[in-house]
């Protein structure tokens, strides 16, 4: 498997700038060589200069010097002569996803940061922006469900408390839009208790399947590779994949409802598991839908796109699932 | 923020093996100063020479050798004499996250791998590595819904099919499970219609509270944080948290039944009212407890801490949600 074209990375947050750290092994152009490998020499042993950083009397960035250019010159050649000139370099408002891309690309051990006037203003190592990577991804799957990536293990309760909580209360709003809608059933479900005992069924099996598709599409959208891939062929593959998954599950469901209504004489059993069925292959291709679009849109909207994306997902898998299944033990039943 | 001391990583599959390449500059360490930097000269400008490995006849690694050594050398020294010996490599079977942690710490750009008679194998690039990672790591939210972290946007329907297939099916069988302690209320149920109108506000809230905890618990997992936190301490906060939180939402809920039954004229809806407070409180608690006890289990059986456990938690978060509810409901009410 080849590796050497990496993937680029999205939907990071923060700059360079709060990865900066202090410049060191700073020259004059006119110093030559010989004075340079003196200043090295000189250099506390602790610190090792990975590259030597060449500015004028106002600090600009003229050059850089790899130990590897000062090797192959001779003593008496100015770090003028031998640098190479209008290096890369970072500013410090350089978003993070640019950041790590352009690092995967040079994988260089250290970046030189500079303003707009090229003022050399502090460098970044290359395993700052990598560790930064680690911990941002690894928020991900905390902010799917409301966990702000600031939460860690030591964050106080208070603090823990103040950031989870109003997503549980936004959970709790979506809860109710989902009883709101079996609640227009009651009616139905008093008439065929059975269809509550299938209720989590529904709603366990839809959520789980949308959440496997907003996974996926997370995943490829942090990795940069939606890029390359239309909308419409992320959704097509998600509706067949959730027909498929559906009704392999919804046949299973169906057999367990037909068993059980015909064991507790409740409703015809041959119809509650053929609206089963129906029901789950439906709320799976919805799934699969939103798993999709929940991410997409939240990015649309300028939003980080795993920001409480779990939740707004099983929102509507909720009400597509436990609907579809009422709406259509209604239709073919009362 | 001192990130001078980064956190070990934890928790990723695979071996130094997989990213090694075939290793260059290598040299004898009879060649003198002079001989090596002739060598760098002619060496194609394409390869950037980061380090020169020291090898006997038998491709032992001997030592190492930056720029930087060769560059305060005198010409006529043999590489011996200025290596540095026995160098820091790593072995093919060195597992991913003691790699990874090792280039946190050494922070190089480059990594020998040596066999166990110490021979030269190959090299491995440190961005190879953290590219691993933010791969391995932006796999987690799909391991805990059963997305396998071989799927990507590119694999066939079919194959996906088969990967994320017998997960759903596990995820209907836990569903059973949760119908199961639904269906032992049906008389309770049958009575107090509204219950059912509650089940999805208990399950959602529960699950989604179960699956902060179990972010949290995750990430602090992968990245290394556990260590220093006993299970008693993070079972504390999160027992805290889910009191807190089930308390909060639990009233808002309890007032939407309150007004609910009031309405309908569906019971008390004072006693309704206190059953959704008890049950959310108690759900609350359980989750948090549950988002912690799921990844470490799944850990003490050798299992990927990820692996389907959002599947496993929501199975527990269900029982305990609706079932708390409903048989309260059945003590108070009937």
């Amino acid at each position: 498997k080849d590796k050497s074209t990496p993937q680029p990375l999205e939907d990071l947050n923060g700059t360079v700038a709060q990865l900066m750290t202090e410049a060191f092994g700073i020259l004059s152009p006119h110093n030559t060589v010989a004075s340079a490998l003196d200043y090295i020499v000189r250099t506390d042993p602790s610190i090792t200069i990975t590259y030597i950083y060449v500015t004028d009397e106002a600090d600009k960035l003229l050059g850089v010097l790899a130990m590897r250019d000062l090797l192959l010159a001779r003593p008496g050649q100015t770090l003028e002569e031998i640098m190479t000139p209008t290096p890369f370099a970072f500013t410090p408002d350089v978003e993070m996803p640019e950041a790590v891309n352009a690092a995967l690309a040079k994988r260089l051990r250290l970046y030189p940061v500079i303003d707009e006037e090229g003022t050399l203003l502090g460098q970044v190592y290359g395993w700052r922006l990598f560790e930064y990577v680690a911990s941002e991804i690894s928020a991900q799957a905390g902010s799917m469900v409301g966990v702000n990536k600031e939460e860690r293990l030591s964050t106080p309760i208070l603090q823990a408390f103040r950031m989870r909580h109003p997503w549980l209360q936004i959970n709790l709003l979506t809860a109710f839009a989902a009883a709101f809608v079996v609640g227009m059933f009651e009616d139905t479900i008093a008439r065929i208790v059975v269809l509550a005992i299938f209720l989590p069924v529904l709603a366990g099996q839809s959520g789980n399947t949308g959440c496997q598709a907003l996974a996926i599409t997370l995943r490829s959208m942090t990795l940069g590779e939606t890029k390359g891939f239309p909308v419409a062929q992320l959704l097509r593959k998600e509706i067949i994949l959730g027909a498929m998954n559906g009704f392999c599950v919804g046949l299973i469901a169906a057999l367990a409802m037909w068993l059980y209504a015909g064991f507790s004489g409740a409703g015809d059993p041959v119809t509650l598991a053929l609206v089963i069925l129906i029901a789950m292959v439906g709320a799976c291709i919805g799934s699969g839908i939103f798993g999709v679009m929940v991410p997409l849109t939240l990015r649309r909207f300028g939003a980080d796109p795993a920001m409480a994306s779990s939740i707004f997902l099983t929102t509507f898998t909720d009400i597509l699932g436990m609907g579809l299944m009422l709406l259509l033990a209604t239709s073919l039943l009362l």
